[in-house]
C-alpha cells in the first residue's frame, strides 16, 4: 500500500505545513536526500503540547506531541515534492523532549514519532535515530523532531 | 554581490578560525557538502558570551552570541576552502540557546545566526534549521551553532 | 596498522552491538555514509554508566561513559558492514553530556569518545564535532553519541 493511501487508512490527517517565521526554509533537497527543519507540535498554526515531560505533561502526551511533530515533517515534505509516495525511506530522525532532570523516558515519547513512520512507510520508514532531553523548547513546545528522508 | 564583497560591505570582520583544541577539526568536506564542527561565540581567542539567556543573558545579547557562532562557521569554511564565493548554499543550522527551564524565545536567539547567513548570501543562505536549548554549553558559551553547507 | 588490529592492539572489545528496542534501527548506509542512532554507554546489555557529570558522575567518570559509546557506535557499524577496516573516515560526532546547568568541561568529556576515534582509525578518525549539554538523557545515561562514518 502507497504512504498516501496507508495516511488515509490510518485516519491521519497532514495538517497544513508549518511556515518558519524566520529566514529559514521548512526543508531543503540536496541529492536525493531531503533535510528537514526541527518541527513542533503544531496543528493548524497553533502549539497544541506545550510544558514539560514530568511536570504538566505525562509521558503518553509527550508520545502524542512526538506523533504530531513527525505528522508535520511528512507534511513539509510532501508539500516540498507533492507526493510521499515519492519517499524511498526514512533515514534519520532526532527527537528532544523538553523533560525535568529527573526524566528518563524519551525513548517511550519519541516512539510517537518512531512509530508513525513505521506504520506509514513500513520497513522503509525505520530509521536511525537519538532521542534526547532539553530544558527547554521554541514557545515552550514538548518536543522537537528532525528527520532526513530519502526519495527517489 | 558575492559573499565576499557582501561581508565587507555589512563591516564584518571574520575572525580567525577558531582551532579546536582536542582531537577533532573546524570542518570536513564529504562529496559537496561541509560538515562544520559545533561553533561557541569566540571572538579573537576570547569567550565573548558565556552565561544563560533568562538569567545573566538578554535575549538580544543571545542573538548576538548567535552571530559570532555563524561568523565562526563562515570563517572556519573560508579556511577549509579559500573564498566564500565558492559556497553554493547554507543547507542547515543547528542553534542551541544555554538558557534557563523557563526560557521559550530559542528562535529569536537563532535568529541572529539566520539572519547573518541571508545577509550575507541572499536566498542561497536560506537553510534548514532547528533551535533548541541545553541546559549548560562548553566553557559556559551562551550559544552554539552547527552549520552544513553545500559547495561547487 | 588497520583498525581491526589497532583495536586488539589498544586491549579494546567491541560489546555485542546494542539492540534497539523501539521501530528503528542501529545504523543506516545512504550512498558512502553510515548514520549510526544516539549510542548511550550500554556493556553487555547493561548501562554501566547513569547519573549527571557534576552530580552523580565526576567529568573523569563521563569521559569513560563518552568512550563506552564510541565502541558502542563502532560495534553498530561493525555489525552493519563486516570489517572497521572498511571505514574511510570518522565524519562527525555528536555528544551530550546529562550533565547540572553550572557544568562546562563538556568538550574534556566528549574527549572519550573522540580520543577513541583517533586512536583506533589515526588521522581517519579525526571527525567534524559538537559538544552538548542535556538535561537528561535515556535511562539515565551518563553520556550519549552520535557518529556520521564514510565507508569505502
Amino acid at each position: 500500500m502507497s504512504a498516501e493511501a496507508k495516511l488515509k487508512e490510518l485516519g491521519l490527517t497532514l495538517t497544513q505545513a508549518p511556515s518558519p517565521v524566520a529566514q529559514y526554509v521548512p526543508a531543503k533537497q540536496v541529492g536525493n536526500l531531503i533535510y528537514v527543519s526541527g518541527q513542533v507540535p503544531f496543528r493548524n498554526g497553533k502549539l497544541e503540547y506545550m510544558g514539560k515531560v514530568g511536570a504538566e505533561r505525562t509521558p503518553e502526551e509527550g508520545k502524542k506531541a512526538a506523533e504530531l511533530c513527525a505528522l508535520n515533517a511528512l507534511a513539509v515534505v510532501k508539500s516540498l515534492i507533492g507526493s510521499l509516495d515519492k519517499v524511498e525511506e526514512i533515514v534519520q530522525v532526532r527527537g528532544f523532549v523538553n523533560c525535568t532532570p529527573e526524566f528518563t523516558n524519551h525513548p517511550e515519547v519519541i516512539n510517537g514519532a518512531s512509530d508513525l513512520f513505521v506504520n506509514v512507510f513500513g520497513e522503509k520508514g525505520r530509521h536511525v535515530r537519538a532521542a534526547l532531553g532539553a530544558p527547554s523548547l521554541p514557545r515552550g513546545a514538548t518536543t522537537e523532531v528532525e528527520i532526513i528522508v530519502r526519495v527517489k
